[in-house]
């Protein structure tokens, strides 16, 4: 008896592809199943589910082969960067609030930015420092400060798991846009790394470097902003929804994730674009598709990122056990323990380092009830030290590049990592919820705070329902009120201005021509928006 | 400026795979708003126009490299066998009108597997005796099975495209459903003349091939039917949709494709498992889901098919004008059109000599109103002429298992097959459109005889938004009213008697067990059920 199994089986490892494949399906069913069980649950939640899963079924396997190999998949940079990543990120960008995460974007891009770096000196400094004391090898300049682009990238995708954006709006924002701007950041300061002389390193190079880093944020985020607004002007003209819903749905997909292939193509951060490009595509492509291709993206696009994610946990869970790596370690457990905990420290002070600082820079000239109190603080501190797969791709890119470790200090850097992520990721995916309620919803003075902490936004968080004129009237009423006069306005709130600028610019110009909500020939707006909510 | 795509540029050959995914998106992108605007177009479709695309695309390439490459991605067996298959089979099960399918059940049958069987004969020994004049290098007897049954694989993808399922009904259900039996069919067949020795063909060996076919065939529909049950079972119990919309979504997508890979890994038939797999979801899981879900589901499998199926045109398009493969073949163009003619006419012949005495049988004691006539036979036969990706992986295997042809013989058999797969694929998709429109459709007495040509199935085709009780009364009435006894009933029209019973079995056992329309508890089901036909 035979199949196309056997057929294929004449390739290169393909029946163990197909072992694979249908092992990692059948662990993300029960996963999903699992998942759903305990709901309920106050602490779990899926990725951790997925990562113990992942590390169980690594030890299974381990038992079963005896010891020879956990590892069913190698852990595979190309699979995450390529196919995994985009549509966690875009389906980010679909689903996030737009007027707060714009609110708060000088706030982000600090955060993102300056914070990135500042935790990137701490932790290749302290690294720098405290490791020659351990004795763990040769380690060269550049592997230390591979070490702190390395650790200084926050997991967004588990972020998005543990913050809630109906319970805390404001925090999800920061922290989520953070990370997506951090993303870009540590890769970026990762290559800067493995390309520049580091040994010569001037004031020239830091300009150059400065310069390289600014080009990159702008063009990524226009060539997002642009795909999104050809796809929504397409849909728009031909009006694709004539003939079939699946034809809008396509394009729509594909459109999204051409963006990211050619961010990346261009050598540009393939994350912020498709984050750009989800943000575009859910404010004007997607009021331009019929009823039945709404209900579709929004749904398919919150399941492949659901799928992606479990999918990461399980990923890491499962490769986490993999013998070969754990042979140096297991010569020196205490070494290799030792750098974790030092590295883990280091995570710790070096997010402290800018979190606090930045946001008492942020807070400066602000009215009172904008300000991000000590609290808050805290909990963003907390929610960006988890660790997770961008960090995996990273190390395994500086210290396994032949794919074995061939010196001691590599292979405790890859084991060190693997420690490190699996620490965070269950230590604080547990703790963050309840932390999370302990610090913030507590008191329901608190909540309301902290909802109400930017005027506009609260208005878009307590009435979705709200169509568009009245919300601009909302907007434009409350500026009245609180700001005598544009410059004024400016200088004391320059982002309430922009958006109140832009509102008037998307509504003249974009929205006729794009499309968007009430400016497109099927639908009422906003019930169908307010699914999207 | 650097970005991800340089930092896993240090793997193999990634930034190369970037470019390809980038053009191929890009390409697909193209396919889908071209093929919109020829949408209203008589003749043209959209695997045409893929096809097309990728030639062209095909010669841009060859020129900007200077003819060193047209090919940007090698044809993958793999990723068109793990990947690419799998959505198209099972939208086509998810989709496929059941009621026509089944009661069609063993002339589908019948042609599918006794039909290959015949063609296969027929080709193999037509490529035996008329290639020796040829004198196109050695092929053993093996090679000339192999020629068999790869040019036996009809191309069920293609068809679906050229056969509208509202509009003839009764042939899309026999020739899709053929396809799909064909698929197994040839590959089995294919895999056996890999296997037994030939060389000593007996009685024995034609038993065991023969115990084989079924054994396959049986698993690999039961594995379908199971996993589809399995997946209706979890979320009517679980009832997922009280939490989350995405994860009865993902659950449904991720079952199916379980059951696709699963059944490869047993070395069963995945194309006829996730086909039955996808005829069970919309029978029972389908119903079990939310509202939105199901608009979801509904679109997502069909947009999946849809881009798999362009894809898959546009990449046999690129594939073709690879020019190693060419070099063989413009040594001696004479030979190389002689042998794509012969082949073509087997092709030609070989359906024909199953079709036309198979339809005889198939007629034999059914009323006049049943049979298949000859108007109806010849769009079948023509129907299923054209060659597509299946062959094209078959022949792969065969005559390029090291990646170049290294035999002439080989060389001239692989641009056969790609002469053969362009050719019946333009042509015959071109054609098929009016011809169906000439022979079936000319008149509107054909079309209501062909529409009506089974009782049952007209009234679901004709009334679709009847609901269950309505319908079975409808099935219950005509039975009686025809039929005197059910003795009598099995004696003459078998399938209406055992779908009869396999109503009542279904509405007392199944349906309050795996859910079901009107056994869930959401839904008021018909409204819902009438938007999936």
């Amino acid at each position: 008896m035979m199949g196309i199994s056997e057929l294929i089986g004449m390739g290169i490892g393909s029946n163990d592809q197909l072992y694979s494949i249908t092992l990692f399906v059948t662990l993300l069913c029960t996963c999903i199943v699992i998942g759903h069980l305990l709901e309920e649950h106050r602490w779990i939640n899926e990725s951790i589910t997925a990562l113990l899963f992942g590390l169980c079924s690594g030890i299974v396997i381990m038992f079963i082969t005896n010891g020879k190999s956990s590892r069913i998949l190698k852990f595979d940079e190309q699979l995450f960067f390529i196919y995994i990543l985009p549509p966690i990120i875009f389906n980010a960008g679909f689903q996030v609030k737009k007027k707060q995460f714009f609110r708060n974007f000088l706030t982000i891009m600090l955060f993102g930015a300056a914070g990135t770096l500042m935790s990137f000196c701490v932790i290749s400094f302290g690294a720098k420092v405290l490791f020659t004391n351990l004795d763990i090898g040769s380690l060269k300049l550049r592997d230390y400060l591979a070490i702190g682009a390395i650790f200084s990238a926050t997991d967004s995708v588990c972020t998005l798991q543990v913050l809630n954006q109906d319970e805390t709006p404001l925090l999800y924002s920061l922290v989520f846009g953070e990370g997506v701007v951090n993303d870009a950041t540590s890769v970026v300061l990762f290559n800067a790394i493995q390309r520049f002389d580091i040994s010569h390193f001037n004031s020239e190079i830091a300009t150059q470097f400065a310069g390289n880093f600014l080009t990159l944020f702008i063009t990524s985020t226009f060539l997002g902003i642009l795909t999104g607004l050809l796809c929504a002007y397409l849909i728009k003209k031909l009006y694709l929804g004539r003939h079939s819903t699946d034809r809008e749905v396509a394009l729509m997909m594909l459109m999204a994730y051409l963006s990211y292939v050619m961010s990346e193509m261009f050598n540009l951060s393939g994350i912020l674009t498709v984050f750009f490009c989800g943000i575009v595509m859910s404010h004007y492509t997607w009021h331009n598709v019929t009823q039945s291709s709404r209900t579709t993206t929004k749904h398919v696009f919150a399941t492949l990122s659901f799928v992606a994610e479990v999918f990461i946990f399980l990923y890491v869970g499962m490769d986490a056990l993999d013998i070969e790596k754990w042979k140096f370690a297991s010569d020196s457990p205490g070494k290799s323990i030792a750098v974790s905990a030092v590295l883990f420290g280091l995570i710790l002070v070096g997010r402290a380092s800018f979190i606090f600082p930045l946001s008492y820079i942020s807070n400066f000239r602000k009215p009172t009830t904008q300000k991000i109190d000590l609290k808050q603080q805290v909990t963003i501190w907390w929610a960006g030290l988890m660790r997770g797969a961008v960090s995996m791709a990273l190390a395994y890119n500086q210290f396994a590049r032949s794919g074995h470790t061939q010196q001691p200090g590599h292979a405790i850097m890859i084991t060190s990592t693997i420690t490190v992520v699996l620490f965070s990721t269950t230590v604080f995916g547990l703790l963050t919820k309840p932390l999370v309620k302990l610090l913030l919803l507590s008191s329901t003075h608190d909540l309301k705070h902290m909802i109400s902490s930017e005027p506009a936004s609260a208005t878009s968080f307590v009435m979705p329902l709200l169509d568009n004129e009245e919300e601009l009237e909302a907007d434009n009423e409350s500026g009245n009120i609180r700001y005598p006069s544009s410059l004024c306005m400016l200088l004391t709130t320059p982002t309430n201005t922009i958006h109140y600028y832009w509102r008037k610019f998307d509504d003249a110009v974009m929205r006729p021509v794009f499309g968007g909500r009430g400016f497109t020939r099927l639908d009422s707006g906003s019930s169908a928006d307010a699914s999207l909510h």
